[in-house]
């Protein structure tokens, strides 16, 4: 019943968007039977999407950082905006970019079970890789092999996109951590009380060492993903960065990329940067 | 032992450098009588204003468009983020930036008057020349020649940072133009009613013909400033920016530059130009 | 006998090259009935080239300048190591680059039938698409098709690649004209005697007014060609790019894009719009 | 009649513009009693360095790496050109920039005492700061104060620009370590044997050990030094860079920077880091 509301609400959608060409963002949910709830997220349609219905897409899953939802890329990062330009110009493969939802269930969306982890109780990661990417999947019309699937992310979300990737390459073409939580505690860092269990969970997923320690095939396989890491010189965050992408060359990663631009852990640090990931990922795909 | 010493040097650090050294932006008014109102403005200061009570410091004057008013930079353009970043990261010398207000008095900020132009009635130029700039340089520790004062602005901000640059150019170390709207009616321009006037304004002052036609002597005065000309390859201004800068070109202008990059006339355009203008009136301030 | 040799030579090549997985650089000469005359060129071949004799690739035309020869985009402007450098990076597909040779017959390159024009008696343009392409098409592992096939060329190259792509559309995936001598004599251009004939041609084959006045379903056979314009803002051609730009833009080209970046006509200008070009063109193959 | 005038204006404008206003490049010697030898260097004189005799200058100290000479950054990094267009463009301050030299006595520049160091019986840093600083800058109008003096330079020059920039600090307003070898022996780097003194000297002068160890005021007199870091991300020196950036970091510098590029140790990299380099230190002088 809910798929049917969502594509008559598609279908008006398009009616209203007369002839449908711009792009649009459209606000979903996916029903978790693993995390008991509803999950909103974000889905960016490329331009002409209604108009080529025999048409697939590769997919971007873009994740939001803490403090963040499914809406913060478009609303506080324009990459609405910045997703079109790309493509006018020619630099961005025309693809569909999903934004799902790890807020927290306190005020500021920190809280309980925030982030893209696998707690006790609320295993997200599961559900991401079990219900969400399916169900978008087979919403929306994407290419749905590896070829065509990439992943980028903030922060929390560069964490993220760096676990996921790592747990499972073989999903994944290309992978952009940006402003990576890759530590928990960098030095000099304070707790606030409503972060610490999210904060244990970046210590308990220590992705530079996951790496390291990895067996040879999944370090293999990891390798095979395009990297691109990046993260400004004035970030909080920057030895995380630094860290991950040691481990990557010192395994030698065919396609492995650093770049460390001038910026804190701030907006336009990944409003800058997200032009550059379109145009990489779009490269990824298909090989 | 030598970490405690290290230890005790960064306290002494942290110390010294607090109370009131981040930047801020303060809002104030300016009441004029040629305008017989009061006009607010926002001003940028920067870091450790408050600790150099002896510093005078170069001034950036900075331009909202149309539909904007004194707040947008900071408000919609993140300004205070983007100069804060590149002042610490030594590409822009300290400055105090001040931005004032051209808005209209109807909804949007569009409406009568709207613009930075001398109208019958409402002597906008004048008041900024003879009442804002001594009002505001008197009232912040602002050098206060014209080696150290530059202007920029975008769309309509960026006719007028053209107009005055070119009425007073003797008040101007570096003037920069962005997506500058120097065209009243571009091809296929549709007026909206409540823009005629300020449309009827911008023809009126048509920036490019006044500096093919000015003398000899006005267009060496003009040539002496230095100018930064960016507008998007997709802006439907563009035809403005490069008939301006091809006029600069035939005069030989020393230093006149033009940029076109990626863009629409678009908020991202102004948050990516405005890092390389305040590195471009940086140098341009004592010479 | 010539084309056994020269398979040799590649034959020896190769196996020198042990396990022959870096890209190179090989000289080769395509014997023309056309021009009456041996033609060499350059051709850059992608890493690994060799190892995978299963695969074809996309290929880019790289033209020279006047002054210049087949050798000169990788002897001047360190073509190979950029290529390798975007490649390894991950924003450039592996691709052939083919650079051919228009150079005149006296000192400095310069010279009689200079260029890439169908002079009398020298119909270099014929050549270039009747037995030039086909024998580089078959000589290496392209995939051939105009979707995998992309021009770019720098001052009278950057005008070969806008006849070129003018001319044929249906042969181009992508046209980048960097610096383009699009205008025989610009304001104040003095010619130099032994340039004569070929700026006579430049002003025969006045590309913009050819667009303007082309019949519609030229133009929007040209439209189809995805297409990128790059000049400095202090080169004494830059009007040329922007009356070219101009046309496509009231045409309203769907993929014409204009840069305008610092620089003159000169070397720095032509290794720095290189990486971008590659990226450009590298989006364009398949589509 | 107003173009007769534009005539007359433009005419009059290159007269006075005539009679040596390029810039240019000029070798010179200093003959050294510390090293019992005579030293090569090349300068660069900014535009219009003649007509003004009663100008004095900045200076910037540009220094070469292994296997280079004096020559190096003009003949194959194309400085003279590349400078000429930042200083044209407003994005850099007329500078005198000064290339000595540090080559060793055998073939391709490598052999007995390459590099900056202090070695027994050849005492370079000795010589750089006693005798060829004083020589320069009484030989060239120079302004000769620390506020208006830089330093930078590439991969052996890297090292030699951070390594004259902690022993005195005093001397500088910027340094710009480029790609440098604060490594002697990186991981898999195999030593020829006419590099082992060089290497010996790296790994003996090892810089972010200098700066964790120094006393707290020489540390915070290195800490004034502005600071820019620029290392390829895929250079096999890159470990270095970051080790050094940390300690800096760690110890709270002001001003430093990082940026980890695109790219490997090589030509390409150091011609794209020189326009930031110019303009970095063009805003640190006077400061």
């Amino acid at each position: 019943m809910k798929r049917i509301v969502l594509s008559l609400l598609s279908l008006l959608m398009a009616l209203s968007a007369s002839a449908g060409n711009d792009s649009r963002i459209e606000t979903g949910v996916v029903s978790s039977k693993i995390l008991g709830a509803d999950k909103k997220y974000n889905v960016y349609l490329p331009k002409d999407y209604d108009l080529h219905p025999e048409r697939s897409y590769p997919v971007l899953y873009l994740l939001h950082g803490a403090h963040g939802s499914y809406q913060t890329w478009a609303k506080s990062y324009n990459m609405k905006l910045i997703a079109d330009w790309r493509t006018d110009s020619g630099f961005c493969t025309p693809m569909i970019i999903v934004m799902p939802d790890a807020s927290g269930d306190g005020p500021d969306n920190v809280g309980r079970y925030m982030g893209y982890f696998n707690y006790p109780g609320w295993r997200y990661e599961d559900f991401f890789f079990d219900e969400f990417i399916p169900a978008i999947e087979s919403r929306y019309r994407i290419i749905g092999d590896s070829a065509h699937r990439a992943i980028a992310g903030l922060s929390m979300g560069g964490h993220g996109t760096t676990m996921f990737a790592m747990h499972r390459p073989e999903y994944w073409s290309s992978a952009c951590p940006l402003s990576a939580r890759l530590q928990g505690r960098p030095d000099g860092y304070k707790d606030r009380p409503e972060m610490g269990e999210y904060i244990d969970q970046v210590e308990y997923n220590d992705m530079p060492a996951y790496l390291r320690d990895a067996p040879a095939d999944k370090q293999k396989a990891i390798a095979a993903v395009r990297w691109y890491v990046d993260c400004g010189d004035d970030d909080y965050l920057l030895d995380g960065s630094i860290n991950l992408y040691k481990e990557m060359r010192m395994l030698g990663f065919p396609c492995a990329q650093l770049r460390v631009r001038e910026g804190t852990h701030s907006s336009e640090y990944w409003r800058t940067a997200l032009p550059e990931v379109l145009t990489f990922v779009s490269l990824g795909f298909g090989y």
